[in-house]
């Protein structure tokens, strides 16, 4: 077999063989595909497409290109969340403990983020202490003491999806649906969860823009997820304004406090509530969703969910005086305050602009290098739908940098005025590969 | 700028502009553009295509990434011929002497060929004593003193393409005609000839398939080659069947010196005089194609043609008796008659059959480090049109190498024969880019 008949057949639009597309992959892992090979065919790729037997057996592949976690001597239904990335999530700080709370055991891994902010792992660590690289062994054993964990992901999980990941990255490969399929899902199967639900996001500040091409995405990833042998969902949700009001790091985790406490944003507490749903009906603790909406949103009024967020934490080694008293989290040194320079209703807030503008203020890195600022970030103070009068805070701008201006003027063209009226949209549009 | 933006924009199928084509080829040959962007880049080119004005940016950054060579101080116009590649295609080595003769200057540089035989400079080494290796003064005195010149091109012409041609070679992305058009014509134009004529093959022995696809890549050569200020101009010439009889190194050379004597193959013989034609109108020798074509036939009645063979070989140190008497040149050890199992017309020969034949019988090499067998090859007794009976002989099989049973098979598979007549076509059936 050689890898230039596997380009020159994707090339022409044909399906590849199993023993092809496992060629590919261990030849890549072990370097006998060279890069410039790999680049071609992931154009290919891009090109052609994949059909849904080829897409599972590239993710299957490349989830056994390293190794995989096998949470099989936990006792019960291990379930996974992802999100394929927006602006101000920080739905797993909420979203897990809930689901924890109410009996699932959430097994999540996840990987550093680059870009706007920080990803899920540095929100974490905006509370001192948290420990994010756990060992396998310390990984399971707090997922069946406390039904929760989430830990950075080990060099040994997916090398396939990592070296090709990076290549993609800088060869204009990466808008390829089954690429980015099975990206995702090679990392979250060999994480070892039996259910999985997917939160595909849409809109300008998604990787998707609208909620077509999120349709195909979630589905496919739905499918591979079928074709190897797991429970997955997914919901489609609107990225067409940040997610609740806070974007940042230690800002997005006093949020996640707030909402498990009944006190949050309600586009967030509303993710939550559905997402739980689901969960626990794939968790097999509900016997439908209803039933898990009505647990989540109990789970909240009660306080069950944050007690389990602190316990999450305490295990974790995080000081959980910061989620009792979120006053502790340093503050940064400015705070300005972005007006309304006219009035109308809030159409969209984009997405994009927030996002670079939080990294600018020093909430995020665009180098794996690069230091993040625990305190920065972005507190909008309009949400899509609000009626703005001129003079009207529209965020504020949180940051230990001087010389900001840009960032400010940036922030008030992000929000997007409609003279008339503007109608607020549920945040959970579609939901995917529910059981019928 | 950013090799990856310059991907994403082909990619998405927008131009690029001439500085994003000039980073692209400056940094592919000074390794700041890894090869597995290259690739890439390739693959998307391959799928989007380029227009004329990027083709020609892209040509002549190739032809400017190393040394070009100035022929102006040779007084009248240089004219150069290239051939997209045949099976049986020695046409240089007849066409070259008989426009030289005329009093045309043609400067050849060639590259070394892969595949089912030699290349033309493979062909000339068979005459003992031939050197293909010319310094650019030798070249150019000996273009200058007699007319005509074919040498080997030197690793300093155009770096890119050899680079790039490689990788295209690896990567499933040479079937893209801007890139073979590019590739071709920045050889042609950094050997610095002032006409060039293109022998653009099609049919089952070309890399062309059909007459549409030629013409395309003619017409997209000849482009260039006007936007970059050259006389172009492109024969479309059928590869139906081998030309002439001989497929090989030696014979070949004997089949030219025959043509140059008049007793040549009358396909081989057409194609000489009406591409003569067509160059000597190119180098101003006559006001049009007819009395060029004229010009030809005389070159060939009077011998002159064969006398320049002659001065052509000497000037390059082969030893000039081999071609006064082609008896000298050493023969296969074994000639094997390959006979028709039932009678028909040859509706056409497989080209590609008959080529991988002459490379097992040892007259064309798999890898560059193989040896040429000289004497090694395939005589043609009937081409397409020739009425066969039972037990005629369709051609020999000229080898040193025992067991050979499976080529003698394929070689009588290679003859397509159809019960009722088959018409002989002409062997040139367009020319493009003829001054109007």
């Amino acid at each position: 077999m050689r890898m230039v008949d596997i380009i020159e057949k994707k090339r022409d639009g044909l399906s590849l063989t199993d023993e092809e597309i496992r060629f590919f992959v261990r030849g890549y892992v072990d370097g006998t595909v060279p890069d410039y090979q790999a680049s071609a065919f992931a154009m290919a790729v891009l090109f052609r497409g994949m059909d849904s037997r080829e897409t599972a057996t590239l993710t299957d592949a490349m989830m056994h290109s390293g190794e995989t976690i096998d949470l099989s001597d936990i006792p019960g239904v291990k379930v996974d969340k992802h999100s394929t990335g927006g602006v101000g999530d920080k739905t797993s700080l909420v979203l897990g403990p809930l689901v924890a709370s109410c009996g699932a055991k959430l097994a999540k891994m996840s990987g550093r983020g680059l870009g706007h902010t920080g990803g899920t792992l540095d929100k974490m660590e905006s509370v001192p202490g948290m420990r994010i690289a756990l060992k396998e062994s310390e990984f399971k054993d707090q997922v069946k003491r406390i039904g929760i964990a989430i830990a950075g992901q080990t060099a040994e999980l997916v090398p396939a999806d990592k070296k090709l990941y990076a290549l993609r990255d800088v060869t204009g490969t990466v808008e390829s649906i089954p690429l980015i399929a099975s990206s995702i899902m090679s990392k979250k199967l060999a994480s070892g969860s039996d259910a999985i639900l997917l939160d595909v996001k849409f809109g300008g500040g998604a990787f998707m823009k609208d909620i077509k091409q999120a349709t195909v995405l979630a589905k496919t990833m739905v499918e591979i997820g079928k074709n190897l042998g797991r429970d997955t969902r997914a919901i489609l949700t609107d990225m067409d304004q940040p997610l609740g009001f806070a974007v940042g790091n230690a800002i997005e985790v006093i949020e996640a406090v707030n909402t498990l406490k009944g006190k949050g944003p309600k586009d967030l507490e509303e993710l939550c509530i559905k997402a739980g749903g689901i969960l626990l009906t794939q968790a097999g603790i509900v016997p439908d969703e209803t039933e898990g909406e009505a647990r989540i949103e109990e789970a909240i009024r009660s306080g069950k969910g944050f007690e389990k967020l602190c316990e999450f934490f305490a295990a974790q080694g995080g000081d959980v005086r910061y989620l009792e008293d979120t006053s502790l989290f340093p503050r940064a040194r400015f705070v300005h305050e972005v007006k309304a320079t006219k009035e109308g209703h809030v159409e969209r807030i984009d997405c994009l602009a927030v996002g670079l503008s939080a990294m600018r203020l020093g909430a995020g890195r665009a180098t794996l290098a690069d230091h993040i600022d625990m305190s920065a970030g972005i507190l909008l103070k309009k949400k899509v739908g609000d009626a703005v009068k001129k003079g009207d805070v529209l965020c504020l701008a949180l940051t230990n940098k001087e010389g900001v201006g840009d960032v400010l003027k940036t922030l008030e063209g992000s929000f997007v005025l409609s003279e008339t009226e503007v109608e607020k949209k549920p945040i959970v549009r579609r939901v995917i590969g529910r059981e019928v």
